[in-house]
Parts: structure tokens; C-alpha cells; sequence
């Protein structure tokens, strides 16, 4: 089967490399035309690509499917252009980040035209061509049937992790790394919340991990405890010195905590015990805050969720206006003063 | 009826004083003359001191009653020393900021001698010369009853508010401003959760005011968004300059939110309108920590008050390591750099 | 001066009755003529009222002020209706509960009609007759000076607390309970705000007042607690019978908590000790979940406020799916049993 | 090498089939004979045991090594009557869930005799048998080494997962599975840190699902939002019907939350699709108050794990007393009334 695909990223010639490696053959577009050129070399008569969006899509065989997996910010503007090329019965899949009301709106407004629109929420990350990608599909059913091929291509496999047990027989294509969750906007809402629960899970090891980091604070002299913090209570019950990443290590094996967010970060703190290489100033990039807003509408509790968006806010110093108001109303009840910076 | 003050500062003698305007007698002890001097000065007959814990204890007539108003970290051996110099039917009163465990401890140690314990929660801050002191008590009835004479004195009084619609007659203590709330530690228990609520309020206007500091931030320029942190969706949503100190001038009058805390924070940013004089690292000095500490103990949640503390340990940068945890984890998955430093 | 109020229910009809108080004329809009009759009645002839809409404007004299004061759910169909009615330089106020995204759409929509639209968020409850309500002003300059004098007679006034120290001579608006917080939905934003910091602070006290209440839990039989829930370390620590309406009475006067959200708790306990008429399931009214979209969009941190919001989600049984996974978990890797119910 | 078990229950039989298994042998000791008579039978000359204390420690040969496997509450009093019946030299091992504290008085009180103590957290739950189980372990050094042949024979050993990127030669021990993490008490520290962040990833993934499974709420009748709740902006964001079962499946391959907890809750969801057999009380086991405790006394934000453990509290009706105030403040300044039960 062949797949047309906009942005050779590393994300989009991942996607290209594994399908190739099944027997599919692809069609790429990207306007650097190095990143044509090395999946060529790479990959010969299976992948040829264009500059050009009209030469791409002349490239295609009808009905065309094409695979978007470009920056969120600029794959509204590219599925415009492309719709203008398209033909009816094509197929247009957003593999990118975009917010799922984005996709309610565009699978709306392409389908007056003949267009079907399928959006993906994958994951995998940097590890993609080696282990596959998880795939949340939204969109038609015929629609994303007629996919399947590539998409079971793309996702990991079902040897990628044991069965469940009691699921026996054909696996199906959960099972495989790969779901149709519902219809337009379906990929991306589930994507989304993968992206929250994410964020607090990596919270959780963070929090976890700063406790163990700071176990030693029994043995800091009493004096750098200034009136304005309360004493320890018992400092005895804190003369830790934790080795973190060897912590980490042994999680990994046999651990209720397992997993592949831990492997990562045995990894990270392999290679740099201290942590010195970062600062500490979070990104985030969306998926939690559109989470977190779901949540909200639904008027669903999630605390564990806010918490970890609102931790990486803070550690961009988000928080530093609130904190001079606790400041200053304790200056005013009881005369007291702040810490000084240390 | 007379007092005797164990320390003479802002706390003690304001105390002192009150009780004084009302006719009562007071007699001082603190290792700093001048703080005696002062009193003397002020009071005249009715108050005498000394820098001497025997004479002071000299000083007082039968049943003595000694209330000690010192650091909490101090208040420990000062008891053992004056418990020494005391009879059976004396009474001690705790009216620092003591952990009520210490007070059930101590409670029990000098029962077998017959002197009498009462922990006093006081609340009031710098404000309590002319407010008068919120007073939580815990002890034995027959003693908070002796007191009884004192704690009207030190407490606001019923004019301190309007009525609360129903009460009728007369005022209950409590509507004058002092509780006796139950057995040894039933007064710094009230007076721990008093000061956790305290926290939880403190931390929602702050938090409440950071949003209104930063609804202008639809007016930055898109550039500063870097590509590690979505877009804002509705910059035009974000476009308000809005005035704090003002805003918490008029909340002040006729809200729902109208508070003595809110009160102080539109003096504080009436004094300081852009809080410059702030570094926003916020000290905690206890009660908050065993406020929690009860609320894991009892099984009952608190999100909110754990919130409010967990952000001024925050506030001091003691989130550093969970953070750089969350930057390598993103890192090692996605690829993801850090957003530098501004 | 004449106000026009579409909506005499008791919060329009209380503002009706402030401004004849202080010398303007009223006239009304309502569909219930028992509510226009009812004013009539009481305010004689500085109030008029209409149940049709075109005689109701046809009674304003230009340029026309008209505050509508209905829910926020039809407030935009009545106002369309209304500037149908209407000529340039008349004015309308929402002083309902609109979401200030509403206010930037239809000041924009009014403009071209030369109507002038203010927002209006108040705060006062079912008190504001007596105690004013508290104005937070979104709009044009020119167009909110002119609603200078109404505004005054709404607001508390300068008497309804003492002034902050510091400010002398002539009261700001600020200081009179009324402010011009910025352009269209200012007003509506800054009062959501406020309404978020209720939240934050009511969760305060709830907590607070939990942890009272169960401080008796040392008291309960060991055997209650079950092989799934770790025992209490120090059961004397929680033997206290905390008498909590008496608690929320004393801290009225003289405490840091003290506030008028508090004055209120303090009358609801007296009447109803137990709470035993109510279920404790808590509605919200859309103000604390567009505080933590803003605080979202904005970046800034808010766990207080989102825990506040989250508990009553929570209270309505929300997180019961949540609750069950969770249960799920626990008994796939240990096998550990669920709490039964009591 | 020797092992004796107390305790032959669930955990304590595997892991005396797993050290048998690798050669070495075991002695147990356990009240109910069944448990003895099945382990000799299942493992015939590698292991014998007797329902007596004295002559379980007679069966051992010197230096002894005794690993106490019972629930947390009966360690202490096993400890003692165990360090009547053993000599200098020999070892005790604490395999359960002891909190930490009482390791660092019990390695106190039996280093006057000479005996030594090991404390070691156990992870594995129900499946150690297969997996081995994760040991985090506390106590002097040439103890701890001492007990090496046992511990590897434990653990799961390095092939249970692949080796971090980096590491390479003679796996540590910690890529084993097990790890020595300090003096006495740091076993159980860091596997309490280690249930506190199970605490947190769990919470993560239950919300995440909560939101998913309310997808739907844009479905419901509006009718159901009563005034008391805001009506839903977009019900079109929420039409979604998403198999959560098999969202939880697809997640287990290629994905950034794939994990061992996600494996249970998939095969959780697999056996009971609406978890119509759990009831939502979930229980603790006081490792995850015991973790906010250490922070709390470190001065360490945990947000996400405070509010884990929140939730449970709140599972279990723990919030009701705080909503009714909620309800209280809600009518007394807004004249609300609370939703009605559905």
C-alpha cells in the first residue's frame, strides 16, 4: 500500500522507514530537499519524494492517502493547500499534536468536499522506528479500515509486550498498538489524555525522587534553620545519603513502579548523576492544559493532573508573584520576615 | 486578679497591658531589663518585675498563675525550671506556639505535683494591643474556669463583631473571644488548624492575584512563546492591565471574599503597589506541617491546605530537583530541550 | 438620575432600591408583574415598570442606561433584543455572571451601533441591599464615568470598613466599593476571579473544619480499622470532642482567619450544629472553572484553587470511576481487597 | 547458604522457593502447620520448619540469618522474642512493611547483643514468585554483603529488563534487582518513597481514565445540568464513547505510559470491563502518609502524591463533613441549595 507523507522529520521518515520495511512503498513532501534526498539513498524504488505539493500529489495514487506530521501550529494552513489538490475518496490523516477540536472542525469542513479526515495521536517518541508507535485513530470506520495496512505496520506489534491475560485468539489491534477510538477528534482526545496522565506520572517519579534526594537533611547544621522554619523534629530520621540513580536502577526490575517513563529516567540519571545539565525550567506543550480544560467541562476531579501542569508553571518562575502576596501578608499579621536567598 | 508573664516581648506585653486596663495586677519576668523598665514605666503600680525566675515567683501570690509567652523552641525547659519553683494548685499556661503533643506530654509530667497546665492557641499578631487576642484553650475545666477573669480581658470582646443572627443573651465566651475547647493540647490543636486555614486562605487570594498580574499577558509577543510552549489560543482573551492594589481595595467593601487578611494585603500593596520589596521566598514555621500531619493521621483530605503549604516549600526552591527530574525525563522521550533562562 | 433594570429579582430589585434610597429613579423590566407591582408599591413614584420591552425603553430618557440583571443564560438574547430598542450613545450593563469572553464579543458587536456596553460583576449576595454590592467595572472611560453617581449609591461606601492605612483625603472609587477595572470584560474578569479565591478560601475552612471534627478518631474502636488501613500511631494524640460551631464563633474576633465567609460558617453551624440538613453535594456555578481555564491559559500556577474546585466536583461523585480503577490497581498487583462499605 | 523465614505466608513461601530453587536452603518457622507441611512437600530435603520459635533458631546454624516476613503490626513483637533465642553474630532481616523509624530503634536496641539488622523493602506483590522480587535494603555494609548469595537468588536479576544505555561489564547490584541504600532504616525508606510514587502514577492513570470515560457528557440531556451547575459550553467536544479497556491496551506498546501498573489495570479492565465488581472505597497502607510525612519534614513539595492520597482518604467519604460546610457557605451567602441526590 502506498502512503503520502507531508514532513520528513524524524517523526514522518520514521513513520515512512517502518511502513517500507514492511513491503509499502511511500511518497514524501518536505520543503528541505536533503531530507528527500537521505530517505532515497535510504530506502530506493520504495520512497520517492517532491518540494513541491502538486508534484507530491501527482505522485499518489487515487484514492490518495496522506499523512500530515508537521508542527501543530502549521498543519492547519497545510490541509487547507492540500485540500485544494485533493480529489474525492482521499484521505487526509493529521498525525501531529493538534487539539482535537481542531479535527471535529476540519473533518466538518472537509467533507462537503469527498475528503475523509483521520487524525492519529501517536506516541513513541525518539524510539519510534525500533519499538513501533502507540496509534489513537478518530475518524470513519470504513476510513480507517481501509488504513489498516499501514497502520499495522507503523504500531509496535503484539510481541511488544505480553498478552493480556485471558485475551487469546487473533489479537486485536489494540493488542497490535493500534485503536480506532471513535470518530473525528477521538485520535487526538485520547492522545491528550495519554499526555496527561504523562505529566503526572512523571510528576510522581520527580516528587518520589526529590524526597530520596533530600533525605539527608538531619545531618545540615542546626543553624542554617532560621527562626522563620521549624526545627526537625528528628533529625536522625533524615541521615540518608541516597544514591537517586542507582534507586532507579533497581526499580526497574520486579517493581510495582516499573516503567518505560523509569527506564528513561535510570537512563538520564546514568549518565548525569547531579542533574547538572538542566535547570529545572519545564516546558510544557499543551496536551496538559488541554487535559486539564477536558476535565473541567466534564467536571471531572483531577488533582494529580493540575498538580503536575501547575509544578512545571511554577518551575518557570510562574509562581513568584503569588509567593511575594504570602510574603507580604505575613510581614503585616505578625511582622515577620522573608527567608533570605541563600 | 494578677498574672505572672514569663517574657516580655511584643506578645507578652501586650498582654500584660490589657489585662492591666481592665484592673488586673501583672507581674514580669525576662532576662532583658529594659524590657521590665518599659512596663513599670507604663504601668506603674500595677505591674513589678523581675530578671530573677525565683523572685519572680516570689512575687506571686497563691494560686500563682504563670503564663509563659516565649519562643516554642525555648518553652520546654522554662517550664521545667519554673514547674521547680512552683506548689500544688499553681497553674502554668502555654501561650506560645508549642506543638499540642508537647502540650499532652507536659499536662501529664506535672500533673503528679498538682500543678495545673493550660495550653493557650493566641492569635492576633502585631494587631492584638487594641484588637485584643483570639484565644483557643485546652486544659481542665475547674482551672480555664480560674482564668476565667484573665481570658475576658485578653479576648476582643463581644463588640469585636455583630452578633451572629440566633445568639441572644449573654455572650458565650466564644463570642467574646475565647474557647475553652477541650483537655491538655485542645488549645494549640484549635490554634494549628486555625493557622492551616490561615495558609489555605493566604494562598488563595495569592493565587487568585497572580492570575489578575498576569491578564496581560495576550499583549507579549508571540516570539516569546518558544516553540517548547503551546500558543495562547485566545491572546485577545489576555489584554487587561488590571490594577491589584486596587482590586483589593474594593473587594475590601461589600464581597464575599472581604477578610482581615484581605484587609492587610490591599495595605501592604497600597505600601508597595508592585511588591519590589519582596523575594517571595515564604517562610512556614510549623503549624502548617502539623495541620497536615493531622489530616493524614485522621484519614481526611486536604488538598487545598497541603496545596498552600507545598508552595512555599516551593517558594524556596526546594521543588529544583523534582524539576530537573521532569526536564531529563523529556528529554530522554522526546528529544525536548529545556526553555533557557529569560 | 434614572437607571432602566431588565430583571427584578432580588438582586436587581435591591439595586433599584439602593439607588431610590440615595435620590435617582428607577425603571423596570420584568415578565412577573406581581415584581413590578411589588416596587411600585414600595418605591411610589421614583419607580416605573413595563412588562414589554419597547414601553420599558420608551420610559428611559437618553441617552438611555439599562442594566440587565437576569442569568447569565439569557442575557444574550435579551440584550440583542435590547439593542434592537436602542439609539447611539445609549448604554448597557450586564451586571449578571457572564463569562467575560461574552462581554469582548458583544462590546465588539455594539460598537458599530454606537451602544455602549459596560460589565458589571457583583458581589454582595443576598446582603447587598443592606451592605451594597461590590462593583467590578469593565468598559470605556468616558462611558463608565458617566455611571458615576449610580454606581456610587450601588457601592458599600467608604464607611463599610476602615480605610487602609496610608490613604487620606478624598476615597478613590476603589475605597467606596466600585471599580473601573479595565476595557469590556474587565469587570466580568476580575470578579471570576474573585469568585475563584472564594472557592480557594471556602475550601479552606471546610478543611479546616473537618480536621476538627474528626479529631475524636483515637476515640474509635481499634478494630475499626481493618487490615487495609493502617493503624493510628498515637491514638491519644485524636481523643478531642471539638465543639466546632463554638470554634468558628471565637475565631470572629481578634484571629487572622477572621472574614466575613467566616461570619457566615459561624451562623449556618449555630443554626444547624450537626449540618445534618445538608448532603454535601456542592454545586459550582461556572466562575471557579473559568478562573483555572484563564490561570490555565495565562500559565499560572493555581493548586489551591483547583483542588477547591476539584472537591466539589468530587462531592457530586465524580471521581467514583476514578475511585474504582484505582481499586482495581490494588487488587491486581496485591491482591488487597477494597474498604467495605460501612 | 542458610535461610531462616518467619512467616509463611504468601510472600515469605515464595521467597524461600526462590532461594531453594538456587541452591540454597531454608528453615521456617509459622503457627499454622499446613503452611510447613505444603513447603516440605513441595520442597522436600532443601526445607523444614517447626510451629516453635526456640526450635526453629536450634534448626539454624551460626551465624543465623532470619528473615521476619509477617504483617507490620506483629514485627516488633517477633523481633523481641527472637533476639532472646539468638547469639552474637547473628542476623535479622525485616522483609515487611515496617515504617522506617522503628528500624532505627530496633538496630539500636540489638546492637548491644551483637545481633545485627537488616531492613528490606519488597516489592513484587503477587507475582514475585515468577519476577523476583525488587529489594531495597538498609544496614551495614558487611551484613548486607554477607546476605548476597540470598538477596541475588531474590531479585529478579538483571535479564528481567533490558540494560540501561551506557552500562556495561559486571551488572551492580542494583541492576539486579536489589540494592543496599544505606543504614538502617534506608530499605524501607526508599521502598516507602517507592509506594508514595505508586501512590501518585496510580491517581495519574485513574483520572486520566475518569476523563475518558466521561467523554460522553455532551450526550446527556441538558436537562440534567441543573441552574446549579454550568451548562457545558461545547457539547459537541464531548460525544466521545471510548472502550477504555482498550485504550489501556493499545497503551501497553509503543507508548510513553507504558508500564507494569498498566499492565494490571489493562488485564484489570480486560476481566471486568465497567468495574462493576469494585465499589470505589480504596484503602491504604500508610506508606503513602508515611512518604508525605518525610516530605513535610524535609520541606519538599509533593503535590501529586499528596493529592493520591487525598483521594483515597476521599474515596472512602472522608470529605463529607467539609462539603456540608461547603453546602453551608453556599446558602448562607448565595441562597444556593445544594444539587439533589440522583
Amino acid at each position: 500500500m502506498q502512503l503520502g507523507m507531508i514532513g520528513l522529520g524524524r517523526m514522518g521518515a520514521n513513520i515512512v522507514r517502518r511502513i517500507v520495511r514492511d513491503g509499502h512503498t511511500a511518497v514524501g513532501y518536505e520543503r528541505r530537499p536533503e531530507h528527500i534526498d537521505q530517505l532515497s539513498a535510504e530506502l530506493g524504488d520504495s520512497f520517492q519524494g517532491s518540494t513541491e505539493l502538486p508534484k507530491f500529489v501527482a505522485m499518489l495514487t487515487s484514492p490518495r492517502v496522506v499523512w500530515v506530521m508537521i508542527p501543530a501550529g502549521a498543519t492547519g494552513a497545510v490541509i487547507e493547500n492540500l485540500a485544494e489538490l485533493l480529489e474525492p475518496g482521499d484521505i487526509i490523516v493529521d498525525g501531529g499534536n493538534s487539539r482535537y477540536h481542531e479535527d471535529i472542525e476540519r473533518a466538518k469542513a472537509l467533507r462537503p468536499k469527498g475528503i475523509h479526515y483521520v487524525d492519529i495521536g501517536t506516541s513513541g517518541g525518539v524510539f519510534g522506528l525500533d519499538r513501533g508507535f502507540c496509534l489513537m485513530i478518530g475518524g470513519e470506520t470504513d476510513t480507517v479500515a481501509h488504513l489498516d495496512p499501514l497502520l499495522k505496520s507503523i504500531a509496535p506489534g503484539v510481541d511488544a509486550a505480553p498478552r493480556t491475560p485471558g485475551r487469546t485468539g487473533e489479537p486485536s489491534t489494540a493488542e497490535q498498538g493500534y485503536l480506532h477510538c471513535g470518530p473525528a477528534g477521538a485520535g487526538h482526545f485520547v492522545k491528550m489524555v495519554h499526555n496527561g496522565i504523562e505529566y503526572g506520572a512523571m510528576a510522581a517519579y520527580a516528587e518520589g525522587l526529590n524526597i530520596l534526594h533530600r533525605a539527608d537533611i538531619g545531618n545540615q547544621a542546626a543553624d542554617e534553620h532560621s527562626a522563620e522554619v521549624t526545627p526537625l523534629e528528628h533529625p536522625d530520621y533524615y541521615r540518608y545519603d541516597i544514591d537517586v540513580p542507582e534507586v532507579t536502577e533497581v526499580w526497574r526490575r520486579g517493581s510495582v513502579v516499573a516503567s518505560w517513563l523509569l527506564d528513561l529516567t535510570a537512563a538520564e540519571l546514568y549518565a548525569d548523576p547531579t542533574l547538572d545539565s538542566f535547570g529545572g525550567r519545564v516546558s510544557d506543550s499543551g496536551e496538559g492544559r488541554w487535559t486539564l480544560d477536558a476535565a473541567i467541562d466534564e467536571g471531572v476531579p483531577a488533582p494529580v493532573l493540575s498538580a503536575a501542569l501547575f509544578q512545571r508553571f511554577a518551575s518557570r518562575g510562574e509562581s513568584l508573584y503569588a509567593d511575594k502576596v504570602l510574603s507580604a501578608m505575613r510581614q503585616a499579621f505578625g511582622g515577620h520576615h522573608e527567608l533570605p536567598n541563600q
